[in-house]
């Protein structure tokens, strides 16, 4: 079956063979730089959806969608194309069911065709809207979906906002993430249409261990104390959805808070180094907190000098921390954005892509950002400007679709 | 002299330590993923500048500037900034300059603290208007800086067009890319202001023959018939400013014309894959010209069968071609960008943002334009939404500056 050939098998490269030259003289040259491991694949099936758990990709391109009909039937069915075409993808082969009719439409858009999976994960979520009763949801809603409420901090557009549905495709090459979401789109056409999108060109975020933390556009490590994939006990108290929920179908599952911090990029560069680093409570270059020598060691939020705490009261990892904060975390993927000058202010439009998941945002997201929107010393150089929630589901089985346990 | 630090350096890794724990525990992971050769730099000085012969790099942040000062002296002072600043972080060293002092702002941003070179490229270009008399350059203005004429196919957006100074970073890093944008941005604060600028994450030509042909958003190889940095001669005759120019600083420049190009994916999506091969004039999995079998094959344009030549009239690489253009070449370094949703038709804003390197716009990009924009096919599915040109000047050598020669 042509629709499970890879996408590097297609152009006769054999898997192990790169950067040389192959059969069929295709491509006369290299492959594309790549270590090792950036051919790797992410197994797209299993309890949870990968994207959440797996080690934070490199780049993301994030799209928000809106369904624009009124037909159930049509919505389950997209669901289960948009299924079968992500785990293809995730395999590094093209979307599926092309027919090889040259007068009909290619099946897959092709950018990506020669390019190796580059872990691509496609993370699926339900906004609020989507149980607001078109399609007989509503009874399938979890408390625990309920929209955010304003927040302080808040300076939300319209269009950077919500979504009937939200589709999350981090990979390490841009391209295969952008062909992953542009495709999921292309073959929504009739039944969705994209709210918003957005490119994060660089992570911010660590989920595993086995990741350095990378720093901001604030030039700031930050979420050096993140949950990771691999703390399975962290996982199941503050991540994955557990026995607690209402809505049995989203056991397994995870809510994910996605919010467009714009930094007031100009501002910060102008304020001091030690302005700076009250501001985060971190050393900039070496990470540590600023009771400490070294990026992992442990803040301490009682130690003062000549009566005053040594992280401010004010300082972005108290105010975050679980210990101020009744043990809440969440588990971060943040990516960086640029989206060029804002014509409004002539200032670059950049920042942080947020996205945190988390078992309810009532008492975690919400929970924390309520505390830290009042009271932040951050606050003073950022911006909310795009904010949404999805639930996502369990991960599926193959032969399964997303969804499916909501159409039944 | 703390400033010749390598970013690496600062944090304790040695240059041969790669993926493993480094002295003082400030970092207790990996590294980011790279291959072997990731971290290598480009060269800054030279005869000419980087970033046009150099092979094009993965990603792409690109700035037009404007100036608003009206004293040429502080003009001269910020390029010397400039080129001090892009030599070191090609190097993947910090913006030099700074303070110890923190009660002054950080002389880097920082977001690239720990990450190598990655290939770093900046490279600088003087827009027509810098001549206009404001700073009393009118008499070095080149007679092939020309402001372009109204083309076939303009939809352009003032707010995405011209400038006074343009900075192109191409790095395989977009973190490291635009940490030079914007460190520049932030040394010129009060003599420049950013006018536009473009993120662009995933190139989409070849200037090098060790690079394969990557595919553009329509899904084909473009560009396969690029002009390549080790060709000298084809540089000589194409792409390098020689001693026919008016203007003897310009002497080992180039001019770059840079086009933002919108796709219209939507459409393209829908075409069948016949109406996409004839309009590109090449075939999409393997990017072999419609007459031939492999990519590098020559396009045969005389080839018929039943009559109609097998590569159509008005495909793009037809109307492209040296052979049709009376042997005109350019050296293109392309990305692919996306700016999220249209507000004003809800379709993806991507495409293609396209930089050409020559000796006279006038009778290169004009001339390949104007044949182009009326008979192509592409232009069915395609606007050119911004439009800039610049004279990159000639390489400097150490202690030299961007723009000395317009100074003396």
């Amino acid at each position: 079956m042509s629709t499970r050939i890879s996408r590097r098998r297609l152009l006769g490269i054999g898997a192990g063979v790169t950067g040389a030259a192959v059969t069929g003289a295709v491509l006369a040259t290299h492959l594309p730089r790549a270590d090792a491991d950036a051919g790797a694949e992410e197994p797209f099936h299993g309890e949870h959806q990968a994207g959440i758990a797996t080690p934070a990709q490199d780049r993301l391109v994030f799209a928000a969608f809106d369904v624009v009909t009124s037909d159930r039937g049509e919505l389950r069915e997209m669901l289960r194309e948009w299924t079968a075409a992500a785990a293809a993808m995730a395999a590094g082969r093209a979307v599926p069911g092309g027919s090889t009719n040259p007068l009909a439409p290619p099946a897959d858009t092709g950018e990506a065709l020669g390019l190796p999976a580059a872990h691509l994960t496609v993370t699926l979520g339900f906004g609020p809207t989507l149980f607001d009763g078109r399609f007989g949801l509503a009874a399938y809603r979890p408390a625990a979906l309920a929209e955010l409420p304003a927040l302080p901090g808040d300076q939300l557009e319209r269009a950077r906002s919500g979504g009937d549905l939200g589709v999350q495709a981090c990979a390490n090459d841009p391209v295969v993430a952008f062909h992953a979401v542009r495709n999921l789109a292309r073959l929504g056409r009739g039944t969705v249409v994209v709210r918003w999108s957005q490119l994060g060109f660089g992570r911010t975020s660590s989920t595993s261990r086995s990741q350095a933390t990378p720093r901001n556009l604030m030039g700031f490590k930050d979420g050096t104390r993140n949950v990771v994939g691999e703390d399975a006990a962290a996982m199941d108290a503050h991540v994955w959805v557990g026995d607690e929920t209402d809505q049995s179908w989203m056991r397994g599952g995870s809510y994910l808070v996605a919010r467009r911090i714009r930094m007031l990029i100009e501002a910060w560069d102008r304020s001091s180094l030690r302005d700076q680093q009250d501001t985060i409570g971190r050393l900039k270059t070496s990470g540590a907190p600023l009771t400490g020598r070294a990026e992992h060691d442990v803040p301490d939020f009682v130690a003062a000098t000549h009566g005053s705490p040594v992280i401010p009261a004010n300082a972005h990892i108290r105010l975050a921390s679980p210990e101020e904060n009744d043990g809440i975390r969440i588990l971060r993927r943040g990516y960086s954005y640029t989206d060029g000058m804002d014509p409004v202010t002539g200032q670059l439009d950049a920042g942080l892509f947020f996205l945190a998941y988390q078992k309810d945002p009532r008492t975690q997201f919400v929970a924390l950002q309520r505390r830290l929107g009042v009271h932040d010393a951050l606050g003073e150089y950022i911006e909310h400007t795009g904010s949404a929630l999805f639930a996502c589901p369990p991960g599926v089985a193959p032969g399964q679709a997303w969804g499916e346990a909501l159409f039944a």
